[in-house]
């Protein structure tokens, strides 16, 4: 369907490189397949600059994705258009502004699923539930480790870095360009999955009707209401917004800087505790605290950095033994779960960021009854995300910048001819975050 | 340790009639035992002047409440004090205010589960997990169908209703003490349980974060946030709430009322399913809806009161196959919770304040992934809700009032030498909800 192409590609070879996944399980092979070209008007092909490998390529590595079929993996990229569908070439009333605005050569980066833009969930901010959705790197759309792709309804899914007018911000369009001359593409890159998925968990935490009375000051539930008395009783120590972060990969941290920017921002007091297993991540966490408390030159409240052993002691501690407000889950499997309940208060709520499968929750209904637990599932809708997620990419870009550094979020940048030693060690916990330059 | 007692009880008799649940299960008998007496400086002795006989007393019935000892029955009752511990007699610096206030002779209301009002859970709203409160009607707390009872942490517990001044209010002191003098102890006795536990779910639904979008009018996650552009696409008819009650018993009708009182309040459209399999249940909650939106003089929006069979249809049509952003479940089993998974659409609420069990939670992880589902459990922390719903109670009292018509929510009063036939008829759904006079 070469007929809907506006412009042809600036590759002058038919193939590329990809990095491609084989059933059943753990075979990663570097190959050379057909360069995508349009297939629907909708249709935009990016050149990949660079991709990433996150931790839920895991679960398609290791063949529990539910996949059979050869893909080109991955679902984070930043690239630039190199060929438009017809629907970008004519005026588009009342669909998404991309349509209208995008042209070759455009600087973009994509969420990790394909949306619309258009229906009702897109258009209300569930982008990660639009029924026409897709997500990169599975059998049903090849992914971003490659050097081309082929983005489906890329003017409701693609985020346009080249034009800023074209995307909400709390600054103004000469502020998101300077913005923008200053990240590099491995910062930005971030705005793929990982950092919209921890201001996710981190905005639906704060914003928990469970959580009010501790923002407000107003208990349960007159924290929605104007109504105030003689007989309200809270207190200034019951005002303290506690909160457990369990998982600190890439987006465990990203969490924990979207609430600590938030509860900054607020002033709002706070003991944080994150937690994970791996003491590397834990250092990571902690270079990344230092930084960001560092740069707000104040410190509000507590942050602690601990092993699953130290957790529950930690929590008990500094909640008097009530457990906290806020569980942000950001595993993705039924002990997480478990161990995000038993660090929940009564009346708490646990934020599961988490890619969950098969086996069942891992509660009874007495278990959630008894203690009022309150739970959020499910996926970030990236692409909703973006506005939020790329301000405080911008605000924090001392944290987000960097390669290799003790509190970079990515630890090394590599070629796709390494794709197959990469996953293995990234399998293995031998790497933190990788990244690959499809053109070196 | 009648030491603690400040006065005696106005009986002249030492014993009582009361109702009492016998194990293992379908044994409720009516019989002499002692007037209870101040055991703690915090308790209060309280004549009934009414009781309730709730749907959650049939779980103790059944012998499916874990219950192995002899109690009294029933966690709904109104009536006047009658002895005080100790505590009431001296200034209660920094202590709840009934503590310095409350009165012999005092008219009073308690929620279904005492609390101390003084803990962290308590301060913040959290009223039905204080770790010192017990369930009304329970082995460890005699309950209200009796002539008599036992209040522990009394100033904690009780809702004064003859000092206006001791709870908050939108009505000034002049304006509740004109409401209560219309107010019917059976109207009160909603208060209880019913009222605000339906107040509760209502509460929890249409101020959780992911029906905020639908409230605000900015998409996810602008709608917390004061920013806004030029590629925001919601439209009006994404802002219709759309809702779903699953079980038409007394505090399903009650979820109703508040749920029609805020939408009416804050002028939102919106389209409300109520789903119930018994005929005479959708009858009553068709004539409380009559009665609230004749009142109101207007509807903004469109109320449906439907049968199981007919709830999937009704909501895929009125949701364009969407699915409703929130799903109260009143039910409290795990075919409710199944079902209210199928309502609920991809990024919404499932409230469910039902008691559950022992049973697991119907979903497996991919299941709550793959929707984005949120879901909130758990116990009504009724005292803490008593302002909003004693307000709604004043407010909606032509709702409220009556016994035994079609919009009634108590269908009759009888004697305690009833009890053991309105068990039997309450139990096998031949009659609605019934409250005991234990004084005639």
């Amino acid at each position: 369907m070469t007929d809907n192409t506006t412009a042809s590609r600036d590759s002058p070879t038919r193939t590329q490189k990809a990095v491609r996944w084989h059933p059943p399980s753990y075979d990663i092979r570097v190959e050379e397949i057909p360069i995508p070209e349009i297939q629907h008007p909708d249709d935009a092909i990016v050149k990949v600059s660079l991709a990433g490998l996150c931790g839920s390529d895991l679960h398609v590595y290791r063949g529990h994705g539910g996949a059979n079929d050869v893909h080109v993996c991955g679902h984070e990229f930043v690239g630039h258009v190199v060929a438009l569908g017809s629907s970008f070439s004519e005026p588009a009333v009342g669909r998404p502004i991309l349509y209208s605005s995008l042209k070759l050569g455009d600087k973009v980066v994509s969420p990790f699923t394909s949306n619309c833009g258009e229906c009702s969930a897109c258009r209300i901010g569930y982008t990660a539930r639009c029924p026409e959705g897709l997500l990169f790197g599975s059998p049903s759309l090849n992914g971003g480790q490659a050097q081309y792709l082929r983005v489906p309804k890329a003017g409701g899914t693609l985020f346009n870095l080249s034009d800023p007018t074209t995307w909400t911000s709390s600054m103004n369009e000469e502020q998101k360009k300077a913005a923008l001359s200053h990240l590099a593409d491995s910062s930005l890159l971030v705005l793929a999955d990982i950092l919209p998925t921890g201001v996710f968990a981190a905005t639906q935490a704060i914003n928990h009707p469970k959580v009010q009375p501790i923002i407000t000051g107003k208990p349960w539930p007159l924290c929605f209401s104007s109504t105030t008395g003689n007989d309200i009783s809270i207190l200034e120590e019951d005002r303290i917004f506690t909160a457990a972060i369990v998982g600190l990969g890439p987006v465990g941290v990203c969490a924990a800087i979207s609430l600590l920017d938030t509860v900054a921002g607020r002033n709002i007091p706070y003991r944080i505790v994150a937690i994970d297993p791996n003491a590397s991540r834990r250092e990571k966490m902690k270079a990344v605290v230092d930084k960001v408390l560092e740069s707000d030159g104040k410190q509000g409240g507590e942050f602690a950095v601990v092993s699953i052993d130290e957790a529950k002691d930690k929590v008990k501690e500094w909640t008097n033994g009530v457990g906290c407000a806020a569980v942000l889950e950001v595993v993705g499997n039924p002990s997480a779960l478990s161990f995000s309940y038993d660090l929940v208060r009564a009346f708490g709520v646990i934020v599961s960021v988490g890619v969950h499968g098969e086996p069942p929750l891992p509660f009874n209904g007495s278990a959630v009854y008894n203690k009022n637990v309150s739970m959020d599932f499910g996926r970030c809708p990236a692409r909703a995300m973006f506005p939020l997620a790329f301000d405080l990419l911008v605000k924090r870009q001392d944290v987000f910048g960097g390669v290799g550094e003790p509190a970079s979020l990515v630890d090394k940048i590599v070629t796709l001819s390494e794709a197959v030693e990469s996953y293995r060690a990234f399998d293995k916990g031998e790497v933190g975050k990788v990244i690959f330059d499809p053109w070196n």
